[in-house]
């Protein structure tokens, strides 16, 4: 039976998955290696009966390159090999490219030269489609953008505010969790298809955070910019900041850019400003006690409603608010603190709908529908790789 | 008869004007240094009569001490030394004090330790406050912060989501352009007393551009931060931008922190995108035949109307929002621009009223106002200056 692998590497994690290789893709096999770096790396693996199997990765994972070789292998192993068809990967930073796109030795190419724009992501998700390549040579591989989504944004939503020759050398706004807005929006045509041609603001909330604008189902803006560390602040990344920052720990503190960017890459958002963890449960459990704790929670909600209000200005108004991510999808309070004050933008929220995790958490009156959604960015790997490839099979 | 002298020192021109000192504070002259740095420096005058005198400054302007002489040696030249009762004067930066402050030694010794923070006013402002002090050695002078309006903010408005640490250090949202804030509000207070207690949004729209979000007459937050180079795109300045910027920079042409700090604030903005000019007013002659002239109006528009939404989000809502500033005041088709589309917030514009630059440029049908008012910076030192000094003939 031909399978489809989709792969999502981020730099302290690699999750896959893989698919029936035809029009329903259907899911076989989720896994991921974790604690990369750490001498407790692990393989999890859950099949269609949901028991999951955890087990040592063979051999050392100190690093990225030693987790992609406990895949490589596992795969031998279970003679997965010659199964795969088709190996769909993420990648965060496409810069112009609209489509995903069949890996190619002049895609690969273009992609190396990207590094400098995001170190953070880049070099992980390069090393694991060479890895693969050099295993499997003829085996097809695709390439699926986290910006790609965000392309037909307007030219006034991408322009950056530095010299304009900047953006000639690719500066400009790009966006990022394509996989998963594009997801949401097909997830939200199939619940929802008179909202969906609407006003939309769909809001991704984890780990990483970002909020798009969407409107007749064409993505107007986004909060995450050049790199996914701009925007709302996330768990360990700043968000958007002051320019002046930089150039005052510069001065005062001769900060290098380095070191600079390993802040706000790593040491920022909820984890700075709590001094205790960049993951939201942790935070709500110690709210009470921990007033660091109480604080980086209520700057997270903060921001995230002046982007639904700075949406709402770009869109005209709202129709529908969908929240989504790891926070999004769990958080009933994060979500009702976010929402608290936006009744002029026709948002009510149900408490008991809310709470209760219903997919409309907004109550019957509310002029604004709100919903929740659970991301898939590894379906819409699959999706992207199999319409790539198979174009009449395609949306 | 007494006078009270306020200055307004910027890097490229230095501003002041006399009034009566006493309770009504009536302004006698306006003057101001500019093209400081050029051989055509000209003090200009301008007394009640409106007549204005343009005069070479004696001696060579080159830099901003240069100027500083100038300004001394007409206030010799023309016997005001004696009359000068007290000097008021803007300071940019004021760190975490709330009220203007009489100068004193420890003031002085204080706001030198700011220099790294705003190394683009602080220092300019400091050389004239201290040259004050040398030729008037006994005359009272009151440092007047554009940063103490803000105070008022909640935590969650001041927090930056880098590493608490920095907090100690003072890095937070201060928030600038305060006195013309504090003018606006008195302004608003006298025209539309029950507004002024309202939700209130104030654009402060000119070479430097801010927003402020303000309720009860308590400004919750503001699009300025740490340094007046973030918030909004404006003439030259950047406005917030994604961290991840300066450190691609630095790698991909090993640009310095002072040369981002450079670009950041002076070749930024509108004068980036267009490329030509930083003034809106140039721009707006040439967006028909320029398309970056014309893109660069149009991202000034979109992110003032994006901020707007994003503070009513703050606010809950929207009862009041106040145009002021060289183009708040005077660009009605900048803020029509800006109003297209906020009609969700209650805002509809009579566009006769807005061309024919009335006080009040919405409908009689919008559920919010939309009012202009000139703003004075210049009356809010004296009165902050006279307050501070009589305070029983203060607010």
């Amino acid at each position: 039976m031909p399978i489809l692998l989709t792969i999502n590497g981020g730099s302290s994690s690699i999750r896959f998955s893989t698919y029936q290789a035809d029009e329903g893709l259907e899911r076989l096999l989720v896994g991921k290696i974790d604690r990369i770096g750490s001498p407790s790396a692990m393989l999890h693996l859950s099949g269609p009966d949901k028991l999951m199997t955890m087990m040592p990765c063979l051999g050392a994972v100190k690093d990225h390159q030693g987790a992609i070789k406990c895949l490589l292998d596992w795969i031998e192993e279970r003679g997965l090999g010659k199964e795969i068809s088709a190996i769909g990967h993420r990648v965060v930073h496409g810069m112009r490219r609209s489509e995903p796109e069949r890996v190619t030795l002049g895609l690969m190419e273009e992609l190396r030269q990207m590094k400098a724009i995001d170190p953070e992501h880049q070099p992980g998700e390069l090393a694991l489609i060479e890895a693969f390549q050099r295993r499997y040579p003829k085996l097809p591989q695709v390439a699926c953008f986290d910006t790609a989504f965000h392309r037909s944004m307007p030219r006034v939503a991408k322009l950056v505010a530095i010299p304009r020759r900047y953006e000639a050398a690719g500066v400009e706004r790009y966006g990022f969790h394509g996989l998963s807005y594009g997801y949401l929006m097909e997830e939200l045509a199939r619940l929802d298809p008179l909202a969906a041609k609407g006003r939309v603001i769909l809001a991704h909330l984890g780990n990483g955070s970002s909020l798009a604008a969407v409107k007749e189902g064409r993505s107007l803006d986004t909060s995450m910019g050049f790199t996914p560390a701009s925007g709302l602040p996330m768990g360990t990344r700043s968000g958007d900041l002051d320019p002046g920052l930089a150039c005052y720990l510069s001065r005062s503190e001769a900060m290098s850019a380095a070191r600079f960017q390993q802040m706000v890459n790593h040491e920022s958002g909820l984890l700075g400003v709590s001094e205790t963890s960049s993951d939201l449960r942790d935070l709500l459990t110690r709210e009470k006690n921990d007033v660091r704790a109480a604080e980086a929670i209520a700057l997270f909600c903060y921001q995230t409603k002046k982007w639904i209000g700075s949406y709402a200005a770009v869109l005209g108004g709202l129709d529908i608010l969908v929240f989504a991510g790891g926070i999004g999808e769990n958080s009933a309070g994060v979500r009702s603190r976010i929402c608290e004050g936006l009744e002029f933008l026709g948002i009510q929220i149900d408490e008991g709908r809310n709470s209760g995790s219903a997919e409309v958490i907004s109550s019957d009156r509310s002029r604004a529908i709100v919903r929740v959604i659970p991301t898939n960015e590894e379906v819409m790997i699959a999706r992207s790789t199999w319409r790539t490839l198979v174009p009449s099979g395609g949306v």
